[in-house]
């Protein structure tokens, strides 16, 4: 079983507007599905005919709501009841523009942070891999991540981690290491503190293998656009390139790529499989308009596709 | 008791934003609260010390929430579940701007509306006094209030009637007529095909008088913007005018405006009272930045200096 945790999930609402008129009334038809990159996540992998389970924080009725949204898509799902309603993330597309509207959501309690901890150390006992998304809620501290990733650890279970700001530095300065990151370019440079361009991917590898925080990550996966990305697993580099199929609705596809890796990871695959399998779902959700879904009838094409090679 | 009615009720949201930024990321902190206009009615008639029960259709998950706001508004509630989520409307209130996004809502079956008519006719029995504010939704024959107005009639309650439209149109065209209406000049003009002015209201008395959509109604208010509201009461035709006290946020003041009506003939004011009362309502709702909430302590203020005269 895959797990896929969501700390701060979200009703994803889409309204499609051929034009958002400013002070005045706007009828929208809206869509509505369990939003949070750990729901995309999960419903790729469930694309994948993995077998998957969605935890981390659910709340009120909206909670409820989302626990219906998650059913009618057929992910089974177990997140820890918390007091305060789920938030909304709106999403407005119109006029070529995809204006969002986040709500800050729930603030989590002592006692609901506790008892999600004690479930997820339970999810973890039966995982073969875990993936971490996003943000934390607030009430949560930083270091939250940190003693996920390590509670993994002691279970020998990949863990792999896409989160950002102080939640991922505190992973970074702990003694146990998530199995993969998926920094892009400008994060790992910011991360570093350096300016590395795709040119020096050489000089990116004796960084991370001279920084504590990184030298004992198995895969540090790094994007850099046009230039394919870099993975740096070991002491080996790798890079992969995906076919040039012009992107329909690239959101969702950082969250389709981490799939992809859990998926090929919890099976065991070697280097070039969990490299090709995650560019490909990557690749296949940017070209499919819903978020969080691949074209699945173009697999072989693109995998076949994707160019793998060790530098 | 006061029965108030929201057959499409709503989760109002407000964002507020000192700059909404398009194709791009807004943070927002959602004020939540249950919406609709026969709401706005409720939460007035609640702070004029009322027995309220609304009533109306109410759906899934989001449903539920709804009652858990009105609850938290302390809005005793009786209504009808549908199996369609209740709708959100969403206010971006940004530089001045509001900007509103309605979802459309639910469509209602054949089942739950006979559900809601059997309800109805239990809570009218029990009523001094019902409202119905607002569009029907999906699903609902536009005939319907006529019904409600017919039932309302039937067990000898006034009702006070506040749609447009279709429904409203369908409404004056049957037998039982509501016992108030609220229209706009520019409402009323279209219903009669007329053009009057507020100078000519013996003229627009006369139209009302022979025609019979209207001629049984008892109580047709016209609002007429700075001229004030003209009321045709039999062969009666009252003006009032309330103090020039600048709006904050006029949003809802219809609506305070019936409230007041229903509060006095519940309570079987005399017509100055009546007016008097429905417009001391619509003015504090304005000086309030709350929807459908008045600056109660300026009541008697208000109220004493609201000028009714018998033309």
């Amino acid at each position: 079983m895959i797990l896929t945790v969501t700390m701060n999930p979200a009703i994803d609402t889409a309204y499609q507007l051929d034009k958002l008129v400013i002070d005045d009334v706007n009828r929208v038809v809206p869509k509505k599905t369990a939003g949070g990159k750990g729901l995309n996540v999960s419903r790729v992998l469930c694309q994948l005919g993995d077998d998957v389970v969605a935890t981390g924080l659910l709340g009120g009725h909206m909670g409820a709501y989302m626990g219906s949204l998650m059913d009618a898509d057929g992910i089974k799902h177990d997140f820890t009841p918390i007091a305060g309603e789920t938030r909304i993330c709106l999403n407005i597309l119109h006029e070529g523009n995809q204006t969002e509207l986040l709500e800050s959501g729930p603030e989590i309690s002592a006692d609901e942070l506790e008892a999600f901890t004690a479930k997820f150390a339970e999810l973890v006992a039966k995982a073969d891999c875990v993936t971490i998304s996003g943000s934390l809620p607030k009430g949560v501290p930083a270091d939250y991540y940190a003693g996920m990733v390590a509670e993994c650890v002691r279970h020998n279970v990949p863990v792999l981690l896409d989160t950002s700001g102080a939640s991922l530095d505190a992973a970074l300065e702990a003694e146990s290491k998530p199995t993969l990151l998926k920094p892009n370019l400008t994060e790992i440079n910011a991360l570093l503190g350096t300016s590395y361009t795709p040119e020096q991917v050489n000089d990116l590898a004796a960084a991370l293998k001279a920084d504590k925080r990184f030298a004992d990550i198995e895969w540090v996966v790094v994007s850099m656009g046009a230039a394919g990305s870099f993975a740096f697993h070991g002491d080996k580099i790798y890079r992969a390139k995906t076919p040039d199929i012009p992107a329909v609705n690239a959101t969702g596809s950082g969250d389709s790529t981490i799939a992809g890796f859990a998926h090929a990871i919890a099976a065991g695959s070697d280097d070039v499989t969990v490299l090709k399998t995650g560019n490909t779902c990557g690749k296949l959700n940017a070209m499919d308009p819903q978020t969080g879904h691949l074209v699945i009838e173009k697999w072989d094409e693109v995998y076949n596709a994707v160019e793998v090679t060790e530098l």
